[in-house]
């Protein structure tokens, strides 16, 4: 072995060895959290403190800039691993906001994420009971004395589930998590007469923990009866964000179903153009590959999930076809060379983001950063 | 104080002195791979060494599971703190490919990109002239005993720049980075006898260092001749992918002119819409929040670069008025309630991406926590 070698290994081993220091200091790191975490699990403390996360990130930037580390390096370090203890801890179980609550039914709870939530409520100490498609002879008996039903089933039988739903006790708290609010709160409030609220999670099954998550709420009828529910979702470590349905489903049709729609489109004519799929992955750069990821990903979904809301309401589809109409206009400057309009163009609607755009150039770079990292 | 109170801050003063030990332990990690990278740049040795990566990767994750700690989590502080290696480790320099090459000039090197390369070719120990707009008059001396011009001009000038290069000594190697590569490498061949390539860096002028950066190779002439180029791309960490200027246009058309063209049209539909980006963004899950924010990065950006891209290539309208009739055929699918029609172009799509459609469901998962972090 030359000497180059031999100092390249000796140097090797040596960043295995801080690497097995740094494993260890993990360790403890995660014994001093879990003790943390049992005793506001004790105390019936939220997990999720803002202010002490933002003291951390804030102090370590500040170590670091002393020790002449990169300020950025550190704090994305600590924030993997600050959520690595959230989904640890998910374990240790919650407060109950509502301990007289009784009995919790969740309509779809054997759903993917209908499931996310029977856990949770299980983990809060809460009673919680299934009820799928098969239960309905037996519904009287579920459903006698229940605190709270949440219908968690797709979009194209809600209404009808909701329907079903008549004979609740009238202090009982009736919500949905479906992800359109308008036809489903107005079913609830008209079935119902007791306290009425509408959800909508926006993360999907697979989170592992409700943490810094959102959760949109439609105000339907009687909030302080179900304020303990809003309290209990802030104590799983979720933000609430407060709409009117209307406002909800505008919103939703602009990102949710746009999105969807115009990427099921694009795999359509990414086929149809015969695209050589490996090659543009292997020879893209980290933002376009960002993008063919977002494609292949909801392709590996359920199809019928993307039909149900994307058929769920027309008003959708004349906003879709100003969406085309404008998609055309602009090709058509671009067929006559109409340069000095598209450029007026890009900039009124750079004007519209304000200053959206310049913070988004910011946090985007750390994201494409981070897909440059999944590269192998 | 109450107990609680005062076994909170015991706690997070534990916290708070591992988290010193961590930063201790990344400033002895840096001083070893510091030494690393100096032994390497003295051996002429390449910095980023795959096997090496993954053999500590595979270590760390091995190790974690036998502490009983998350192996992704380990993975992926690992990897953040590689990545932050090699940014502080571009400063020691390069070893030089062809120390004999002389004179680098790169035409618009004034320019963000230019700069890129500017600086790699330095820390290489070229001698590296820039050639902006107003040293035409003086070309005849910029350009006499050059190895290598390396054409960094704005698309729609790079032709009439490659135009003006007529007079290269024979054994120079002339080569673009413009993103199309069919014509300017055409140029290139016509006015030039001695080796020509056309280069596509896929990157933007953000990138801290090139390690893992993909740089397309559309060989023009004398491969042989300027193989030396390719070897110091791959020196300073990127990966080269050779394809034909043909099918390199053919794939940025499908992903780069579309996705540009895509969103700024989506931009414009959320402003004629009159959409409430502050609100969409803070109730979006982090899906949507990633989707908004690449398209508030486009905005950020310069017009006249879309501008260009999108212009510079009368073929992509025709394709791009593929796309928009197959979303018009789609949207025909939700107006007349076909919802088998949509299942099953949804299906055929899904078959055509093949594995790539479940690979990119988990790997995107990775980004979405990671967007997940961003949120303060």
């Amino acid at each position: 072995m030359d000497q180059y070698q031999e100092k390249l290994e000796q140097l090797r081993a040596s960043v295995d060895e801080v690497d097995q220091e740094l494993l260890a200091l993990l360790v403890k790191r995660r014994e001093i959290t879990n003790q943390l975490a049992e005793l506001k699990a004790e105390q019936g403390v939220a997990l999720y403190a803002p202010d002490r996360e933002s003291e951390l990130l804030n102090k370590a930037r500040k170590n670091a800039i002393d020790k002449a580390l990169s300020p950025e390096l550190v704090e994305d370090l600590l924030k993997r691993i600050i959520r690595d203890n959230y989904t640890g801890q998910d374990n240790l179980g919650y407060r109950c906001v509502n301990p007289k609550a009784g009995k919790v039914v969740i309509i779809g709870g054997g759903g993917q994420l209908g499931a996310v939530f029977v856990r949770k409520f299980k983990k809060s100490g809460y009673q919680v009971e299934v009820m799928e498609q098969g239960d309905w002879p037996n519904a009287k008996n579920i459903l006698q004395g229940v605190s709270l039903v949440i219908v968690s089933v797709p979009i194209k039988v809600t209404e009808g589930v909701i329907a079903e739903l008549a004979n609740l006790p009238d202090s009982c708290v009736l919500a949905d998590i479906t992800s359109i609010k308008e036809k489903p709160l107005a079913a609830m409030l008209a079935v119902h007469q007791g306290p009425v609220v509408g959800l909508h999670p926006m993360f999907g099954p697979d989170v592992s923990n409700l943490v810094k998550q959102s959760i949109v709420v439609c105000h339907g009828r009687g909030a302080k009866d179900y304020q303990w529910l809003i309290e209990q979702l802030a104590v799983w470590g979720a933000k609430t964000y407060e709409v009117s349905a209307k406002e909800h489903d505008q919103a939703m049709s602009l990102i949710q179903v746009m999105r969807h729609f115009g990427t099921i489109c694009y795999g359509n004519h990414l086929r149809k153009e015969g695209a050589n799929i490996e090659q543009l992955v292997e020879m893209s750069s980290p933002i376009y590959r960002l993008e063919l990821m977002m494609v292949g990903r909801l392709f590996a979904q359920n199809p019928e999930l993307y039909r149900d809301i994307i058929f769920s309401n027309t008003d959708n589809i004349a906003m879709m076809r100003r969406y085309a109409r404008r998609f055309l206009e602009h090709l058509d400057m671009v067929e006559l060379g109409n340069k000095e309009s598209f450029v007026d163009s890009f900039l009124k609607t750079r004007a519209f983001f304000g200053e959206f755009a310049q913070g988004s150039l910011k946090q985007s770079k750390k994201m494409l950063q981070k897909a440059e990292e999944l590269k192998t």
